[in-house]
């Protein structure tokens, strides 16, 4: 099959190409490298050292044989997602091109912004350039299981059964996102829908918890192949985190009481989760959604099985909750699509905690402590052109 | 009440400060002239000639005694809105600033994309703009109807209780909207609704149904006071557009089958709705939402009443519908919370249909017949970048 991976030098997009090629796909890859200019914004890194694309699908072609192809622009240039389309020709199209941190996006006023126009339009140059040229490639969109928020009812794959004054009806299920980010991926989620119904596109609109978990059978080939492994407080997400927290003696820092239940995955089991989808598309015209988790757990919970299995001694910390959420709440969601068409879990176990503990003790060096730290806060506003006492431009 | 009123100067932003002005508000209006830009691009223009804003403004003055201070620019610019919210001071913001036409947003790729961002974005930097500022400044934000679409079960305002596997939740009625202009204003709304729960903001989000009129008790005052009609394809809006092709001896255009209802309200009622809104205002931190219409109109049936009461000869005709959207549905929407505010409402009546009438036969010769037709079609797509054979760039 033909797949196009967008966002494919990020976090999950290059393990998801490996794997891919490595099943036999015939596969390219997007990126404009936002996510690198993000550390450089941010004075971060990786904790893993990673190549720059052009290296990775170098060794990729010594180490295996195979060629991912890259193609290197932003979807926000519609000239350039119709060239790069038309030029390769994919079946599938599984889009990561999305600013993906929570935090990131609640910055300031321009990170806000930047998000979701930055997210939609992608989304959007997308759904226009497959509808014009081949409305038969399939869209598997990364979403976020955060789309839903914490209901006090069951949640389910996309949609619910509702029956109200008598009548009845299937409808989206209601959202009720905590971040501008993922407020961006529900906006993403209803123009995705429109599109399928009103030009008969297809797509599968996966739900992602959250994945830890930083080596692949396809990224361990070779030094040259790793994979990002964030452990900051802007885009670094829980496990990994803690992970790295312990290996650098850092106290865990859960915010607030850690009673917040996050859907999680190994890192594994995304690139599983893709391939599945690729391979049993939806019948033109149908826009579906897969909860893409495989466990739920409390950020507690978390917490406490890093200090129990970590090789190093490790302090819990409670810190002011940066978020707004609630932090003891109702947490239940389906999971079925996934698991029906084949998916065989990989399990939270001792072992990977104590794997990502191993890699923050490999590249203690490398870590900034102070990049640990929470630093951006839900509660404040920053409109950056609005300095106390005068304005830009007063 | 000092109110600001923005898109003051479009088809309802300018009757509504009028209204305010008149009931003795303090009232400051906000325009861009996207809405005379689009005229311009789309070639088309008002059937009742209007002035330019200054002109308004000075002979409101003359006229009533009263000052309406205008703001020229555009929501986009973050500075522009700091230092015009900070300049007039507003207890409660009206914004109808924003691209209304769903026909304009799927006009093509670019279209639908300018939409999205104009809208999503504007709305932003009022957040932000109104939680650094002042958040108890009430937003009062212009939805639509169109954005629940037309589910199998009743429209409540806003929320629905759910109750699924036994357990009960108050959640965001979901939300099927027909274009990416609809679209956008649900983003809008799941954004709104974010910003008061963290930021505690308030805000009521009018879902408004189809507005028809021209005449308000304060535009009728002098002909410079005169606010727009439109009656063409793109942003003429279904018993304005009736009324003009009744005048004009043009057949009736119904879209497919004419079953698609529409829920509807006089201008004046807009009015009112407005002034109630700001009146009473929500508690500081909550997000409400009122259905703001008074009737339930098939597009047949409206059709039929311009044919029997129109005082000229009309003929209704059928023509494909360029829409994508159900044309025989299950249609019952709520509306409870502005009648209990008092609202009394003008429903619609023989004599303000020839009244809409008569304005198209005294304006007959301003009428381009060219532009009444429908021009956008929902189906096709134009990503316009890809031109047949051969892209920009190729």
């Amino acid at each position: 099959m033909r797949i196009l991976v967008l966002g494919g030098d990020g976090y999950l997009g290059w393990p998801t190409a490996l794997h891919l090629s490595q099943r036999g796909h015939d596969v390219g890859v997007v990126d404009s490298f936002a996510r690198r200019h993000y550390d450089d914004e941010m004075g971060t890194s990786s904790l893993v050292p990673i190549r720059q694309l052009q290296r990775r699908v170098a060794t990729w072609k010594e180490v295996s044989g195979h060629t991912i192809e890259p193609f290197i622009g932003d979807l926000t240039d519609p000239v350039f997602v119709l060239e790069t389309l038309r030029s390769f020709g994919p079946e599938a199209i599984v889009h990561f091109a999305e600013q993906r941190s929570a935090p990131y996006s609640m910055i300031d006023r321009s990170h806000a912004v930047y998000t979701q126009v930055n997210n939609v339009v992608g989304t959007l140059n997308l759904l226009y350039t497959i509808a014009d040229l081949d409305p038969s490639i399939h869209l598997v969109k990364l979403g976020t299981m955060g789309e839903y928020g914490a209901p006090n009812i069951d949640i389910e794959e996309g949609f619910i059964e509702i029956t109200h004054k008598g009548r009845t009806d299937v409808l989206p299920f209601p959202k009720q996102p905590n971040s501008f980010y993922h407020l961006s991926k529900v906006h993403d989620s209803h123009n995705i829908m429109f599109a399928c119904r009103i030009w008969g596109l297809r797509s599968t609109d996966l739900n992602q918890g959250i994945v830890y978990g930083q080596q692949t059978p396809e990224t361990s080939l070779h030094a040259d192949l790793a994979t990002r492994f964030d452990y900051d407080g802007v885009f670094g997400t829980v496990l990994n985190r803690f992970a790295v927290q312990a290996a650098v003696g850092y106290p865990l820092t859960v915010y607030g009481k850690g009673g917040q239940t996050r859907a999680m995955l190994d890192i594994r089991d995304t690139l599983a989760c893709i391939e599945l989808a690729c391979l049993n598309p939806p019948a033109q015209g149908e826009y579906r959604v897969f909860n893409q988790f495989t466990e739920s757990f409390s950020v507690r919970d978390l917490a406490e099985w890093v200090k129990r299995v970590a090789p190093v001694e490790v302090k819990v910390e409670s810190i002011p909750n940066p978020r707004s959420e609630q932090e003891e709440h109702y947490y239940q969601a389906v999971t079925t699509k996934l698991p029906a068409l084949g998916l065989k879990p990989h399990l939270l176990s001792d072992e990977t905690v104590v794997s990502l503990v191993e890699a923050g003790l490999r590249y203690r060096d490398r870590v900034n402590v102070e990049a640990i730290r929470p630093t951006v806060n839900w509660r404040a506003t920053k409109s950056e052109v609005s300095v106390p006492g005068g304005a830009v431009g007063d």
